[in-house]
């Protein structure tokens, strides 16, 4: 594979990092608890020898692999990761060993690692006569494929999107209860998309008891994906044996609790880092007012219901100087709806 | 005054249409029941001699205006207006008259008139061996200044835009009624532009008794600006007659009626062409459901509630397949909002 962005002609390190980003964005969903990361090498001429992403656990590491495919041609060569390579042993030995081995001359990587007891593989490197750079596409890469692993690593909790389809006047679902379909076909493969890059799907018994989903990732023609997020259902009532959320097509952890930080805890514990919530607005308003969305994803579509539920319920706000505050981070048209995605204005979840 | 957009540079008559259309759109809200025309006059070598617009009536049209200003040097040269001259004595002789008199060789316009009674403007231009040619940036102007006019020709009623503020959750206030401000102090300038260039600017009792709005255009300063739109209160209760709404700032109509079209039909009858309906949700809910909005403008703030009036009520909508379906015309940032502009499916406001 030798991928390089027309803007980074004439600069194989950059090209490498665009690669790079690319490849850890690809395995998103199948790393957790590591963090998806993506490496290329290249050789002394600058010239793509090897690739490769996180493996998942206790697979190896992104740097691992691109070493393993450029073999002797890494001699002399440079080593592109999104996140410093770790130092320590852990479930494999440290990347830095790895890169020391193969003779590469040179190591750059966009973000540093946060974890105290990996932090440091800058320094092993230089230590050992590598040329050491970091900062390249640095905020796509936090901001992209490694945003949940950082919020996870400075947290300790799963990094949470809320997604939601609305109609233009903020409804999920008509006055009888109706919703399919609120958002257009663009919009649902996009979110089919997104969860198959998520580790764990939340819903509340709500949700299941009303529309009894099925929370799995389908493909364009129905079959099940390969890849499966964790299916979690929150809520103390219990739901049918029978609900297609228990169906054999992937796992499913039901949480017999209304704290957001008790399922949250719960989720880490088994390893999970990136977390889609798909409501409804009642589990939502509680994870809102618990300052445990950290990124909102809002399908909305061009229609007009005036009647039937918001999409959010009761999140602790009376007044308007209470409101939520946050930060528009992007806004796409996704066929005829419009995405609007944002942040907290904390930036931090509200912590 | 000698405007050519970059990208008209070297053809004349595209530099002086893109003209009129801004002449066009700077009269919108001071032209109705005439349509805010633009006009500009190049002589014989295609300069720029006279530009005009539609005066208030029983002013002159822009065609006048631009051939005062050119005076003699408008022989021979071209005429370039946004909509087709008329042929008709009106309040004022007909523009083609005036055309032939100062005897332009040649007239562009952007749009036919549609009005039965004024059509064949080009016709007789052509009788009289003028040369004359049409559709030249036809889109931007009847979907710009002349939107309202021309819907107002075809349906006989005046052009409804509802505009609302809400919270990304769709909520027009918080749980206690506070909504000071959802929205953010870009958007409000630019709803403040947006009156300035309306006919009349409608809203419900139940928005007078709760939030006792002006109503007016203010300055940043906070002064009246020249030129305020008719205000309009409609709902069966009246209003206290200390109201903000009827201070002397400028003119308040009040309908006692619940029904959409007898409202329109009033405005109607007085000459108001474009309309600015600014809610609240009960009176937008019965406006959608009448089908008598035409374009919704949304300023969706990045902030969340959880609690509190959603921004369109009853809409006559049960299930979701009755959902009123709209298009998005377009979606753009204003300040930290954003700003969704959307029409009827239909186009024509549900005729
Ligand atoms: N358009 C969309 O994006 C979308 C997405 C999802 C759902 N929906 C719609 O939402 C509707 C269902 O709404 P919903 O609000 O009932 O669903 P929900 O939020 O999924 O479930 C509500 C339940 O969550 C539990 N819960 C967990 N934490 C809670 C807390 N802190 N406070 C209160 N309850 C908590 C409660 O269950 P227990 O009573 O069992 O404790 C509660 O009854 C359906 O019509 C569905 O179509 C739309
Ligand atoms: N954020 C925004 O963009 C925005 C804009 C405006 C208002 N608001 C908020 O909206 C709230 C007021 O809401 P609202 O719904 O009471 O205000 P509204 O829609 O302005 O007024 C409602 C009243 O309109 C009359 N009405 C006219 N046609 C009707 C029909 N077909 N059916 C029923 N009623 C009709 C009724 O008055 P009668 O009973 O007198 O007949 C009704 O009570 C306030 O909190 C205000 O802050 C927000």
């Amino acid at each position: 594979m030798n991928t390089s962005a027309a803007s980074s002609a004439g600069d194989p390190v950059r090209a490498a990092m665009e690669t790079a980003l690319a490849l850890g964005d690809d395995v998103r969903g199948a790393t957790s608890p590591n963090p998806p990361v993506g490496a290329v090498i290249l050789d002394a001429d600058g010239r793509v020898v090897g690739t490769g992403a996180t493996q998942p656990p206790p697979g190896p590491h992104a740097e691992v692999m691109a070493l393993r495919e450029a073999g002797e041609r890494a001699v002399g060569g440079t080593a592109v990761v999104t996140l410093e390579p770790c130092s320590h042993h852990g479930r494999t030995p440290p990347c830095t060993r790895a890169l020391l081995d193969a003779g590469v001359a040179a190591v750059y990587f966009a973000v540093p690692d946060p974890h105290p007891a990996a932090s440091g593989g800058a320094e092993v490197l230089r230590a050992a006569g590598v040329e050491v750079g970091s900062g390249l596409l640095a905020e796509q890469v936090a901001g992209g494929p490694l945003r949940a692993w950082l919020h996870r690593e400075r947290t300790g909790r799963p990094h949470v999107t809320w997604k939601y389809a609305a109609s233009l006047d903020g409804r999920v679902a008509a006055a009888d209860g109706t919703s399919r379909w609120i958002s257009g076909p663009v919009s649902r493969a996009e979110v089919h998309a997104m969860r198959e890059r998520m580790d764990a799907v939340v819903v509340g018994t709500g949700t299941v008891l009303a529309d009894d989903p099925w929370l799995t990732v389908r493909r364009d023609d129905g079959g099940l994906a390969p890849r499966q997020p964790l299916r979690v259902v929150v809520g103390t009532r219990g739901i049918p044996g029978g609900a297609r959320v228990l169906d054999s097509a992937t796992e499913t952890v039901v949480f017999a609790t209304r704290d957001p930080d008790e399922v949250l805890a719960g989720l880490a514990e088994r390893g999970i880092v990136d977390v889609l919530l798909e409501g409804g607005p009642t589990l939502a308003g509680a994870f809102v007012r618990a300052n445990r969305v950290d990124r909102v994803v809002a399908y909305v579509a061009p229609s007009l219901l005036g009647a039937g539920p918001a999409a959010l319920g009761e999140a602790g706000v009376s007044t308007i100087t209470e409101a939520h505050r946050w930060r528009v981070e992007g806004v796409t048209m996704s066929g005829e709806d419009v995405r609007i995605s944002a942040v907290p204005v904390t930036g931090e979840g509200g912590d």
